[in-house]
C-alpha cells in the first residue's frame, strides 16, 4: 500500500475524517489516480500508521476518513547517524536512500581534507533539499515511520560538536588491517535503547591519521568492520545492517 | 597497492622471479605504467598473497621477483552464495561489486515468477561475462584473496539442485512483515566454519508464496531481516554485513 507522511497533527480515531496537505495530494491523487474507496497509509507526528480511505477530493484538497490505526515496530532501537565525508557522483544519494532503508535516524555530510569532492556553498542548499527528498522517498517505500534527517557540517569539528550523541565511532581502514575487530561489539554493548550514535566515515580518499586522532581525543572510538577494505558508501550499510541485526534479530 | 590475482601457479620463495600472464600484465604495464623496481601485489592460486617487483618487461611480458609472502585471513568463515531472482537495470552489477566487497563466495541469477526482467538466452552468457569482470575488480580493490563465482539458474528447482550447500535461507517479505526475527541467527548458529550457506532472494517482485514453499520443502528456511523493507539489492547486503559482524567481529 503507498505510503505517505502527514505533516500536520491529525485525529485519528477510527470513522472520523482529516484533510491531507501537502505535495501527498497530489501523488495520491494525480500520480497514484486515487479515487474515492482507496486506501493508503498515513504516517503520523508521532509515528502511528493510519489507514486512510479517500473520501472525496478537489483538484487540490483530498479528505481522507481513518479505518485503522496502528504503531508498528519498525525502528532501529538506537537512533544512529551516519556521518560521511562529501563523496562524488551519485555516491551521497546512495547512501542516504540505502541507509534510510536501513534504519538510520539522520545523515551528515561533511569536508575532510582528502575529499576529492566538494559541494559548492550556493549548491549545498539544493544538494541537501535533494537528498532529504530521497530520504523520505526511501522511508516511504521502506515503511519506516521517521524521514531521516539530512544535514551538512564544514568540517569533523563542528561535527563532533553540533550533533548530539551518546557515542561515536569512526570506521578507518587502518583499524581494519591491524585487525581491529571489537571496538563496534564493545561500543554497542554498553549503548541503551534510544540512545544515539554517531558513525563516521571518510570520503573515497578516507580520514587522515590527524582526522581520526582529533575524533578519538573527542572520545570517537577507531572500529574494524572486518577485514575487507569497502568503499565509502559501502561501510554505512554494513554498520546499519550489523546494527539491526545484533538488535533486531539476535 | 595494486593487486592482481594469478591464474597459474608460481614459485613463492622469496628472491625467485615468476612471469605475469593474462591480462594483468597490460593492466600493470599499461594502464598502471609500471616501471622496474615497482611493486604489486599478486594473489595465487591458494590465497596467498606475494608482494612483487617488476624486474623487466616487454611489450607483452612481465618478470616479476618475489619480495615477501603472507596468507592474510579475509575471507568470510561461512562460504556464502548469494542466489538472486534477475533484476532489472544495474541492480545485478549492483549485487556482485557490493556482495564481493562484503565477502560473498559466490552469486547467482535465477529466473522466478515476479521477475520483471529476463536476460534473453543469447545475451546470457555475455551478461555473466561481465559480472564476472566486476566481481574480479572488486575482489582486486577489497583486498579479497578469492574471486566469487557468477552463475546462472533457469529455476529455483534447480538452483537448489545445481547449487552445493550445508545450510539454505530465503529472505521473505512476509516473514519480516510477521515479525519472523529468529531464523538467520538460528541458522548461523548451527552452520561451522567452512560451511556453505545459500542465500535466496527474489527480484524487485519479490517470490511467489509457492517458490517460498517449495524452497521451505527442500529445506531452506524462510527468514525475516528486521521490520523494514528492503529493496532487492539491498537486502544481500544486509545478509553478508550481519555474517560478516557476527563471525568476524562478534
Amino acid at each position: 500500500m503507498q505510503r505517505y507522511f502527514l505533516t500536520e497533527t491529525v485525529a485519528t480515531t477510527a470513522g472520523t475524517q482529516f484533510e491531507l496537505t501537502g505535495e501527498s495530494v497530489h501523488h495520491w491523487l494525480k500520480v497514484m489516480r486515487a479515487q474515492p474507496g482507496d486506501e493508503a497509509e498515513f504516517v503520523t507526528l508521532n509515528q502511528q500508521v493510519v489507514i486512510g480511505k479517500l473520501a472525496s477530493s478537489t483538484a487540490t484538497t483530498a479528505m481522507v476518513t481513518v479505518v485503522a490505526v496502528t504503531q508498528p515496530n519498525v525502528e532501529l532501537p538506537l537512533e544512529v547517524v551516519i556521518a560521511c565525508g562529501v563523496s562524488k557522483g551519485d555516491k551521497t544519494e546512495q547512501i542516504v536512500q540505502r541507509g534510510t532503508e536501513l534504519g538510520a535516524a539522520g545523515f551528515v555530510f561533511f569536508d575532510s581534507q582528502y575529499a576529492v569532492a566538494k559541494w559548492a556553498p550556493n549548491k549545498r542548499d539544493r544538494k541537501l533539499t535533494r537528498l532529504a527528498k530521497i530520504a523520505q522517498g526511501a522511508a516511504e517505500q521502506s515503511h519506516r515511520t521517521v524521514i531521516p534527517t539530512v544535514d551538512y557540517q564544514p568540517n569533523l569539528s563542528t561535527l563532533i560538536q553540533q550533533v548530539p550523541h551518546d557515542a561515536g565511532v569512526v570506521a578507518w581502514e587502518e583499524s581494519a588491517k591491524q585487525g581491529e575487530s571489537s571496538q563496534l561489539v564493545q561500543t554497542l554493548n554498553k549503548m541503551q535503547s534510544g540512545q544515539r550514535l554517531l558513525a563516521i566515515f571518510g570520503p573515497e580518499g578516507g580520514l587522515t591519521a590527524e582526522e581520526v586522532s582529533a575524533l578519538n581525543q573527542a572520545g570517537v572510538v577507531s572500529a574494524g568492520l572486518g577485514p575487507r577494505i569497502m568503499r565509502a558508501e559501502t561501510a554505512p550499510m554494513y554498520l546499519l545492517s550489523a546494527i539491526s541485526f545484533s538488535q533486531e534479530l539476535v
